[in-house]
């Protein structure tokens, strides 16, 4: 469950909210810059943001995760690199193009480290690079190293917002999340990522920025642990990009007195964040929380809940506001089929909105849970769907309305372990943004 | 690749090459019937058909193969049951709903069967149940058996066409495949099927009959190996239903010359049923093809072309016309990053449409190639996308105007085995399909 149960009536409030929440922990700054180019893979005119985020001494306290996808872009294999390297200086972050399996990709990218560390008075190794966008084409690397004293000049303390807004691609809005601890000092996280999201990591790039001291060691450890139950119980279509990232940096201005409460933090931060990101997922009309408790392990109740969350037609079924929960079944069944792990499914009870629909093998309907299932989905709903004169499905809203989810409870009958796993629907909406467009 | 390379213009044209295909093996009739009913579920009035394949003389050679999925309907408890029984008589299909855990399901498929055993002068034990439609509703026994009669008198040799068109539910047109044999005799196969299409099985109802003798043993045998690389090598959505059902029944009155002859006779119509069932996928406007070639083992090639044509921003891209092939090489990614299996992908290949897009670990892009590319995916488009006046988006046709594919060719470069999958792009008609309409 996310920590807030925010709610919006308009775009305005929203970002006011955001700027509310953006604060930046001490000793770092952020600036970005945006600037044309065209790609040499195609001769449209394109726009690019550059945005840095520098602290303002070099520190040895960052961690990092990356994509487990085994075509993984050239700022992950550099980034891998980097976790090695005894501090880091700056995260240098493009959109537009996301610098996978392009010729000489890796080359590109230390350029640009390169030429930022010698703007920033850094080594290039102190430089973590990040690029998302499409998959496949060339960096323009002559642009953004022309681009780059713009963004540096416009580096400036005090909030994080210029970068949650110089990262995002297809996202309808930034994401900002904070937690400022109780013995000084805070937590502040920003994240884009819309499509192509299933952590493992997801096109998600997330950077968490602290001033509270804790050492490398403690924060990698912590990062790992955070991250399972945030990023990685999350799924917008069941694509795992190439570019995943998820860095955590430390300023250390702060003393740590409480590790405990550092890592509840972050995890709130995480947890919160993963959840925004499938709220502004591609075309998400309805947040699917899947809470699977009483299972045999912790792995098949969180595969079980992807399996619900990435099951298509269940999808379509809650972007019609149709309780279908034959479908919610069937994807269980599948899992559980096809997975190979044997489990006793006899004790299995389900539940949608609260309203018990599956138990003792058997379904438990009838036309008032039908009532008032419809009634939990349409109160779920983000936005209703309307095609624009084109025949094109898109937000008519680029802040979230509400928080609520349409809440699945599956009690597998069978064990002590539990999960929740967060989705979305599958929409006219999704499919406009990835068949209409190249994004 | 299928046997035939058919195109059409008219509906009409597609019709009469059906009814060419349709001849009934000697040895067995079928007959339709069709009836009004209410669902206890939902009090709204709907339609069923009750579909009869009757042998003319009970069979003891018969096979049938059922879904791995774990929520089974009681048409597979009842029909895995009747696999171990001496005789098979005949098979009693209905649509529109599925039987799948509903209260009493597998006492209210026996009910039907020991009516349809009476009507026809068999034992109950030697009728197999299917059922096919929504999942979690309950049969309407009463209204069945009241229509079984004009099914029963309905019984006619000659054409399997009114079988082919009664058990189908949301697929545009019906599917028959046929082989006639050198040594006399035909194997005729009728399926239906369109969504929660990931045959392991697939809801697919699959029907093969033949007038070749061949021993229960060795019908059983090939029907496990002839699915393998036809029906469970298609995927329309990933979702695996709980009704899937592939079954092969001989007449035994034509002597069987040649068992290898028979046995390749039974792989072309299985795989072109399989392709059929495809090409008529929910919303499906191009079929994608996936040969993974020089793979280390057959399981690795099989399940990296499902992980292609299941990879949702791929299957959108081809469905826009868009040659997004940066997602294609996301998916194979995604897979060898998940599956935990080690692969030296460094001599990967792949092409689209014969064009080679990636090698060497990088992109071979350019802006010729991309024409070349979205003229291969527009060749290979069934229909274009355009919604109705309430923006519901629906087929325009109900037959297929070709038979082809967006050709992907995988050449993993490490070993020496091979698989070709089936799949379709993910449509607005799709969604439109599945989240418009209880179905």
């Amino acid at each position: 469950m996310p920590s807030t149960s925010l709610s919006f009536q308009h775009r305005d409030e929203h970002r006011a909210w955001l700027a509310s929440q953006a604060a930046l922990p001490a000793g770092f700054r952020v600036g970005t810059t945006r600037f044309d180019f065209v790609p040499i893979e195609t001769p449209k005119p394109a726009k690019m943001t550059l945005t840095i985020i520098a602290l303002d001494q070099a520190t040895p306290d960052f961690a990092a995760v990356f994509t487990k996808n085994a075509f993984p872009g050239a700022p992950i294999i550099v980034g891998r690199q980097r976790l090695k390297e005894p501090a880091l200086g700056a995260i240098v972050v493009n959109n537009k193009i996301s610098n996978v399996c392009a010729p000489g990709g890796v080359e590109t990218a230390e350029r640009v480290c390169a030429e930022a560390a010698r703007l920033l008075k850094l080594s290039p190794r102190q430089i973590l690079p990040s690029s998302t966008g499409v998959i496949g084409w060339t960096l323009p690397a002559d642009a953004m190293i022309g681009a780059l004293p713009q963004a540096v000049a416009a580096l400036a303390p005090g909030s994080i917002l210029p970068a949650a807004e110089g990262i995002v691609t297809t996202d309808l809005y930034p994401k900002i999340r904070r937690a400022d601890l109780p013995g000084g000092g805070s937590i502040v996280g920003i994240a884009k990522g819309a499509g192509m999201i299933e952590p493992n990591l997801a096109t998600m790039l997330v950077y968490l920025l602290t001033d509270v001291a804790v050492p490398r060691a403690d924060l990698r450890a912590m990062l790992a642990r955070v991250i399972d139950a945030s990023f990685n119980a999350i799924s917008i279509d069941s694509d795992t990009s190439t570019s995943d990232t998820v860095a955590l940096v430390s300023s250390s201005r702060v003393p740590c007195h409480d590790l405990g409460a550092f890592e509840r933090g972050l995890h709130t931060v995480c947890r919160d964040l993963a959840e925004d990101v499938v709220r502004n997922g591609e075309g998400v009309r309805h947040v699917i929380r899947v809470a699977v408790t009483n299972a045999a392990s912790l792995a098949f109740a969180r595969a079980l809940g992807k399996a619900i969350v990435n099951a298509p037609l269940f999808k379509c079924a809650v972007a019609g506001n149709d309780p279908n929960v034959g479908r919610l079944v069937q994807a269980i069944g599948k899992y559980v089929g096809a997975s190979g792990v044997k489990a006793d499914l006899s004790k299995l009870r389900a539940k949608m909105g609260g309203v018990e629909i599956f138990a003792n093998g058997a379904f438990q309907l009838n036309p008032e849970k039908e009532n008032a299932l419809v009634a939990h989905l349409k109160g779920a709903e983000l936005y209703a769907s309307a095609p624009s004169k084109d025949g094109v499905f898109s937000a008519p809203i680029d802040f979230p309305r509400h928080e609520r989810c349409v809440e699945l409870e599956v009690d597998v009958g069978n064990g002590v372990a539990s999960a929740t796993v967060l989705g979305g629907d599958l929409t006219h909406e999704y499919v406009s943004e990835n068949a209409d467009y190249r994004s």
